[in-house]
């Protein structure tokens, strides 16, 4: 088997698609001697899961291109990776229309700069910021009776297992909180009503699964006795952000889903067998999906049945599979699913988990009612709350839905996305094999990991438009360098075959995704002053304030002038500017920037922003406008003179 | 005249442009009570200038949309503002491939993280970065022969003075350099060839010009006499990246432009009355072009004719207009262009210089043999190098050109486009009142800045397509809150009239961008492992090396596997990690992330880098890939054990 280092790389595009699947995922997994649970390929629909090659891939669809002016019908919200950002996309036109910064400083905005996204992103005794690097990797909104409300998203950042919650009137990250006790966040969802109160018709929890197993707490302690390593599930108050409660469970998180009535959550579990080397991670033909029973969990925690780890004061049940056997009094419930599985999504019916199988070619469904049973005690075995497990190719992901019943789901070896019928499937699975399941394939290049439908996350999936977020671009667009941007593929799912429209580049890495009808949002497009308890509210109350060492400097800007103009402070001053956007005309945003000071950051109509800084340089610095705001935009300056 | 704060903010997007234009940016000019020149409107081809409707905006012309998988035919390098970064585009898709981290960290890349990229961005005693923020508006690349030769882009940072020079095989920052003496350094231009040996056909000087004028030293002294104040214009050595020489001048630089022949640079001057308030700096009716021999300053250097200020060693030679009356000897030339000047264009048959007037809605058009000529002496008049000065329409700001002979000039208060015949003009000016120079009128959405053409910096004009950047965006795209995009709109010039065929949201905020023949690059995709000194070039070189309390952990990075897999280090250790890149698999890049130790970045194939810092916090942190590179990403880790 040869190895990636004998291929000859190319610098130019090379449109072999194959070869290109035959040489680098494909070839690396080989190479490194590894079965994959291929020889799960042996049962199931045969047929279906061959690999012939699909049809042309570029076909008529709905065009996904608008005239000019024209403007998109849904938004989608995107994770950035380790860019860090949160990303708001238009769509079918895929056009990037905002980042929101959130983990990571954004020299645009001014954030990790100001004093206020200081205080969110939180920082060190010396005031420097606690961390400058952020991993996101899934979004997802707030929910109503099953759909979007429109009040907040959340990210998570698995760098340092902190999850960021972002208003969705202005678009704007105003939290953040670290979870405890955990390391490698990466799954999230937030739920969707509460599992007792059918009041609460709306998300108050969101769910955060941790992927590495460590020592408890992680002082030191148990470091070469891999076997005491854990994780936890968290809940974090949609709210306050606060950290609600943790479950000690086994195995590795990956993906986190929650059911429409408010009952369940789950999240997909690899390397329950507790290895530490890739090779032990995928020891077992089977892991798990792990079901949480949300009532019972905290009516333990209510009941004062947890512990708590070093100096963190959140209550930590016990989710581990010895201590919850009894379906009677079980907090959790572990669903055996094929090796090393990844994404799990909840159908749009509220029926169904799905679970895809990665290491395994299997999707897996899993029908909750008889979860719920099994909580129950009504359904012995809880591995009968399984209603399929078919044969979909090589490398099954994470799964996308349409609304009429049928799942997309990416397979990452096969470069493919294949639409099936999930009644078929459940069908085929109690022992119709005439039951064709896979109805459709569609070849994507390279590497798809994860995909999402319109609408596909709430009960309204319309079935319209389908992106996949591809790994690899490769030969699609121009080269810039061993960097690549990876490809967010816009598929058109209204018609019974899939029609692949449109490549759409991305800065790497973009993970999960929503995509939703513009008319769920309403954001607002001038602030409200009365949000800003610092407000410079006219330029009469701009001036020169000094208390000792410390000079505050209240500054109005109103195009095309700042106020004051001029300002003077002494060397070694600690200076705080506090600058007011008077101007009220949506669009019409300034910036402020000073000159060797490390200062830039902007304000938006009626926003006040502050930054703090020691005087440490003799002289004149002109503080400038940054944000293009007028034709006398050059001219818009203020000068800070810095006296002896 | 009503202020802005009269007008009720509006949440949703309102299709009314002229309303919008008739509110913010004329009304805000207005209200601050100036007359901007409005008054040399009474000049001129008065016909052509009236602001008839453009016609429909949305018209038929080439298509700027590709099939998935169609490559680009041009590249852009567009700006990125006071985000700070170097941007390639496609067009005419207008696809962002990729950002090149400069002047402000980057959370994906590991810009400002690394070692290596500290060296390269500059750090204080501490280690720490001098800055993080940056404001870049303008960036050009290597020329030979008239043409881009793919070697190096530059761009500049405004903030705190600095020129970035990004390699263009690789795609990456190799060179900061901070240039002494200046505030606010705005516009760049590299040379086209030498002014004396013919043999240096390609670039091997970038000039640079600097806005705001401060004391010189700006050590304390002489902060209250702005008379005092200057500013400098600055050569920068396309190879070394060191200042080779500057020019003390008057007034503020705006844009710079360098002529074919390699003999003359320019600046175009705002605030050559020394005004520092912006009623100062638009007193005078008008202001300068200043043209810089090149030849003559650097024999002046070499004559020893210069002096240096503060720490600085640069030479400083005198361009003064005071000191540069007799153009037998003179330096400079200050050539009269109206009214706070903006853009300075060179037109691709090289014999024109040509100047937006901004607060003047003129644009100058400067004949550089006549500029010669002056300073040969047989010119006697330096103002009859303007061989043409016509009324274009209000706020012209910059040009492009299509090889046609025709000029592409935006107009910032009118938001549009004015396509005009050069030559037309020139006869218009002579006295030809026949001749109408106005070829057509484009609408633009909304009041657009910078402006570019298809190879329109270079001989080799095409006419093909032409980019506009819009610094609103009010109503085209999907609100997101306070923040908008900005819009660099695609216009169709291949024909008479121009057609408006795409609008591309950016994130603020682009200002200056080239676009030029994809058949100019030919980046490489793959690293050579011998431009890394610090290469672990094979998994034996792998391990922990312990130097007292300093250790250096060499990983080596072959999907799916770190090697080695798990190492140990001491609490209170500085610990080094070299990390290489051993997969040669073009896009198979690897991420590196260290759990609450702030570490992350990305080496793509065969590439090598390094983090340092101090192990403390005692326990497991699981350093994972952070980008996705095989079927066993996930799985891909290295235990890092901090032991007491």
């Amino acid at each position: 088997m040869s190895r990636e280092q004998d291929l000859a790389p190319e610098a130019q595009p090379d449109p072999s698609r194959r070869r290109f699947l035959n040489t680098a995922a494909v070839a690396g997994l080989a190479g490194a001697s590894m079965s994959v649970g291929l020889s799960a390929c042996n049962q199931g629909n045969k047929a279906a899961t061959v690999a012939a090659p699909a049809a042309a891939a570029v076909e008529e669809g709905h065009s996904p291109h608008l005239k000019p002016g024209e403007l998109d019908t849904y938004y989608g919200f995107w994770s950035g990776g380790h860019t860090g950002d949160f990303r708001v996309l238009g769509l079918p036109s895929g056009r990037e229309l905002h980042r929101v910064p959130c983990f990571v400083p954004d020299a645009l905005v001014g954030w990790g700069i100001t004093n206020e996204s200081k205080a969110v992103m939180g920082t060190k005794p010396d005031g420097s910021l606690k961390y400058t690097v952020g991993d996101t990797h899934h979004t997802h909104a707030s929910y109503k009776d099953g759909n979007y409300d429109g009040r907040y998203a959340w990210i998570n950042d698995k760098i340092n297992s902190r999850i960021a919650r972002i208003r969705l009137d202005y678009f704007v990250c105003d939290k953040i909180t670290e979870l405890p006790n955990v390391q490698g966040f990466h799954g999230i969802f937030p739920d969707k009503r509460d599992p007792v109160d059918p009041a609460i018709n709306y998300t108050t929890r969101v769910f955060c699964g941790a992927e590495f197993h460590i020592p408890l707490p992680n002082d030191g302690r148990d470091m070469d006795t891999p076997e005491k390593y854990r994780t936890l599930f968290s809940c974090v108050d949609a709210e306050s952000m606060e950290v609600r409660w943790q479950v000690l469970i086994d195995g590795n998180c990956d993906l986190v889903a929650t059911s429409y009535d408010g009952k369940l959550a789950a999240t997909n579990q690899y390397n329950t067998e507790g290895g530490f080397h890739y090779e032990g991670m995928m020891s077992a033909e089977r892991d798990a999906c792990l079901f949480f029973n949300i009532a019972r969990i905290e009516a333990a925690v209510k009941a004062g049945k947890f512990t708590t780890y070093g100096n963190s004061k959140v209550p930590v049940v016990d989710g581990t599979r010895a201590a919850n056997a009894d379906p009677k009094t079980a907090l959790t419930a572990y669903v055996s699913v094929p090796k090393n599985p990844h994404g799990v999504n909840a159908s749009p019916d509220g029926k169904y988990f799905i679970c895809a199988g990665k290491l395994s070619p299997t999707g897996t469904v899993i029908e909750l009612a008889k979860v719920l049973d099994w909580f129950d005690g009504t359904l012995p075995e809880l591995d009968k709350a399984i209603v399929a497990e078919v044969e979909l190719g090589l490398g099954p992901l994470h799964t996308a839905f349409d609304g009429r019943g049928n799942a997309y789901t990416t397979l990452f070896l096969d470069s493919q996305i294949v639409k099936w019928n999930v009644e078929a499937a459940i069908k085929f699975h109690a022992g119709d094999k005439t039951a064709n399941y896979v109805v459709d394939r569609l070849d994507v290049t390279y590497q798809p990991g994860h995909i999402n439908a319109s609408q596909s996350e709430t009960m309204f999936a319309d079935g319209k438009w389908l992106a996949v977020g591809c790994k690899f671009s490769k030969d699609r667009f121009l080269p810039v360098g061993p960097l690549h941007a990876e490809t967010e593929q816009l598929v058109d799912i209204s018609g019974e075959k899939m029609k692949l429209v449109a490549d759409h580049p991305v800065r790497p890495e973009p993970h999960d995704f929503i995509i939703f009808k513009r008319e769920l949002l309403r954001p607002k497009q001038i602030y409200d002053m009365a949000e800003f308890p610092l407000a410079v509210k006219d330029q009469k109350e701009a001036g020169v304030f000094r208390d000792g060492k410390k000079v505050t400097v209240k500054i109005a800007s109103l195009a095309p002038a700042f106020d004051p103009r001029e300002f003077k402070v002494k060397l070694g001053d600690e200076v705080t500017i506090i600058l007011t956007n008077l101007d009220k005309v949506e669009d019409l945003t300034h910036g402020f920037a000073i000159p060797k000071y490390n200062v830039n950051f902007i304000v938006n109509p009626q926003e006040t922003k502050s930054v703090t800084f020691k005087a440490d340089k003799l002289g004149v610095y002109w503080c400038y406008c940054t944000h293009f705001c007028h034709a006398l935009h050059l001219e818009m300056r203020a000068r800070m003179i810095v006296e002896a």
